[in-house]
């Protein structure tokens, strides 16, 4: 496919042009102009917010769902959340220029391994605004130019935001084009951005699996995608199972629809008599809907409590909603089996006291990120200390797990020397 | 595409199975498995020797270019070259495991980043049979499970080293299944192979420009596509032009075939008078064409010196082959111009006295490797003290430059907790 849109050719172009001296930019520049968009967000939000309200009203009327409408809504504490993690990234070490390795050589070369930005940052993303000002905050650190690409629901957010950003941008030397925003919601835009190899170095989709599906099967760029989790917490037989109970609920219902939420329970027989009744009454007070395998059905039922049967495919289904498939295993090599065959490799946990059965969890279950005796909803690059993310990798190649300013750069190899030449 | 090749599909199952327990195999079989290899290699060369004679002779027979034969050719020095390769490989720290980052949190929780394979790396590979043992060896030290699928013209070599390296590996008690050679020399297979995204991680070319393309262009798993180079030398104004003859010579005639070799040298206008007419003199004695700007040809001339005038597409061609082109460029600006239009992002380098343009040379050129007063001839795995290398990557994401055991590898996170909840 050819780009034919005005917008997306000169904005691509500007990018390419800006992305050649951010590579270079100094880390006080880049400080500042973080500073400066965080305090920008705070005392102008009134703007914002107008441009929200009006983007919420257009939504609502078309009567998009519940959840949808809660994602693109911004208030004040929310701006303020999203200024924070702004100067949060400000205060983070700047990775470009890191000598990642380095050595002289017997020949008197000295080497090198510096750390590059990537170049040009995509993201298409829907809904949440915040993701605006995390990417273009994230990009202008590691020293990438950024192409964003918002939905149409929250285009006037959308806008509001990014020029804030490109002025605050401005005002401390960054150069113009750092920052670019297509405006156009056409959705064939998308297809054409899919195009543009030679202008982007790495697309980042953000939303729903059909979008991050839709992205990595057209992209002729790189894309890291992510944000689709099916998660599992397992429930070891030498677990403490008030700990067990509380990582598990907290796993399901902290918050459902975010991509490290549990969808299914591996419970060891050995502990299923006495766990699961405990979780079904948490679970039935709260409103989470048990799905579950004969076995774990009849020991919920034998207690009175409500138990769906499981449909084949509840078990690899990533849920988003206050629902759980729950199995009970015979065994650590049953669960591992599980996890291998519907493990989608985002983050995985076991509860137990076992010091062993939490070591071989740990060495052979093949995910981005494993945990013993903790919730699996900590996987997030602010909880991880990255600062904040541009997403969340469950491929294996360049970056795996929260991606945040380190994943989002490359390296160059420097060797300096006074003539040498190979024998 | 579907797998219809039973051979692909009983290796490509045996090589996952195998994958699993190489990620947590003990560094001492590993490294056993490897000094065997190379013990295996120089004790069983006559039978090496022997298959490679006959491929010799048949390839001679089929009338393949002299440069091909030689590629593929063994004797008693190359073999002896490949152990010794083998022996630094066992010698190099094994990357499996170690703690990339980590830190206790606030919350108590233990986080850590650890380096893990990537599963299954997967071969396309013409001509050299050494590809065989160098890919598999670092495979194993890295981990991970190997599927070689080399040329028609070296089957027999290829079957005898990868049988001798499969027993040294069994004996030191790798698992079954390690190393894969697809032994049927059918077209057909590659175009299955590239299909094979749920067996192979990662998959190698190595071999001409339509091999790469075609590898990169058709399959459906990652690819880092490398060993195309269009390599520039700079002699900038403030050269030693003693060094840069020196550098530039060799940078070309050390070996024309490989991907590293100078293709283009840019001479600043203030130094060609007195720069070109070395050089013309010592390539016109050793054979190596000059494709000349008008204003090289003219200096080349009045010295009474052989020059081709160029085409335009000889500036960014790769010649693998004794000629180069040649351009006067006005500054460091002009080259750098040329640098972006042309180049390949494989080895650049500058020849300069002058520290102000050798640092800008290192910052703005966007490369995989960048010299400042030496050969681009030292872009290698084994120069760098890689050991060895798979490939030479030329794109940013995940490894750039030579490839060793280090780029082989993924992460993941583990969180060790003691019943942690997100608030």
């Amino acid at each position: 496919m050819t780009v034919t849109s005005a917008e997306l050719q000169v904005k691509g172009e500007a990018a390419r042009r800006a992305s050649r001296r951010l590579a270079a930019l100094s880390t006080e520049i880049k400080n500042q102009a973080l500073l400066n968009t965080a305090e920008a967000l705070v005392a102008q939000q009134a703007q914002v917010l107008d441009a929200n309200a009006a983007d919420y009203a257009q939504a609502r009327d078309a009567g998009l769902s519940e959840a949808m409408l809660d994602r693109m809504r911004l208030d004040e504490a929310r701006i303020a959340s999203i200024a924070a993690d702004v100067r949060t990234i400000a205060g983070l070490p700047d990775p470009i220029g890191e000598v990642i390795e380095g050595r002289r050589l017997p020949n008197g070369l000295d080497l090198a391994r510096v750390r590059v930005p990537l170049g040009v940052i995509g993201a298409i993303f829907e809904s949440r605004p915040n993701v605006t000002i995390d990417i273009s905050s994230l990009a202008l650190k590691s020293g990438n130019a950024a192409i964003l690409r918002g939905g149409k629901e929250a285009i006037r957010t959308n806008i509001a935001l990014a020029s804030l950003a490109q002025e605050a941008q401005a005002a401390a030397g960054v150069p113009a084009g750092a920052l670019q925003l297509i405006e156009d919601t056409d959705r064939a835009l998308v297809g054409e951005l899919l195009a543009m190899k030679d202008t982007i170095d790495l697309l980042i989709p953000r939303g729903g699996a059909p979008l991050i599906e839709y992205v990595r099967d057209h992209a002729a760029m790189p894309v890291v995608a992510g944000g689709i989790g099916v998660c599992h917490t397992y429930v070891h037989r030498a677990a403490d199972l008030e700990k067990a109970l509380a990582v598990v609920d907290n796993a399901k219902r902290r918050r459902v629809s975010i991509c490290n939420a549990l969808d299914t329970v591996l419970v060891d027989r050995a502990i299923a008599g006495a766990f699961l009744p405990a979780l079904g009454r948490r679970w039935a007070e709260a409103g989470v809907e048990m799905r579950c395998d004969p076995e774990a059905e009849a020991i919920l039922r034998a207690a009175g409590l409500p138990a769906t049967p499981a449909a084949p495919d509840d078990f690899g289904m990533e849920f988003l909603a206050p629902i759980a498939a729950v199995r009970v295993v015979e065994s650590l090599d049953e669960a591992l089996d599980h996890l291998e065959r519907y493990g989608s490799g985002h983050s995985e946990a076991i509860v137990t006291e076992d010091y062993a059965a939490a070591e071989r969890f740990l060495r052979e279950v093949d995910a981005a990120a494993l945990y013993v005796n903790a919730s699996t909803q900590f996987t997030d690059g602010g909880q991880f200390g990255l600062g904040s993310e541009v997403g969340i990798s469950t491929q294996k190649m360049h970056a795996r797990g929260p991606m945040g300013l380190r994943e989002l750069t490359s390296y160059k190899w420097i060797i300096r020397g006074t003539g040498q030449v190979r024998p």
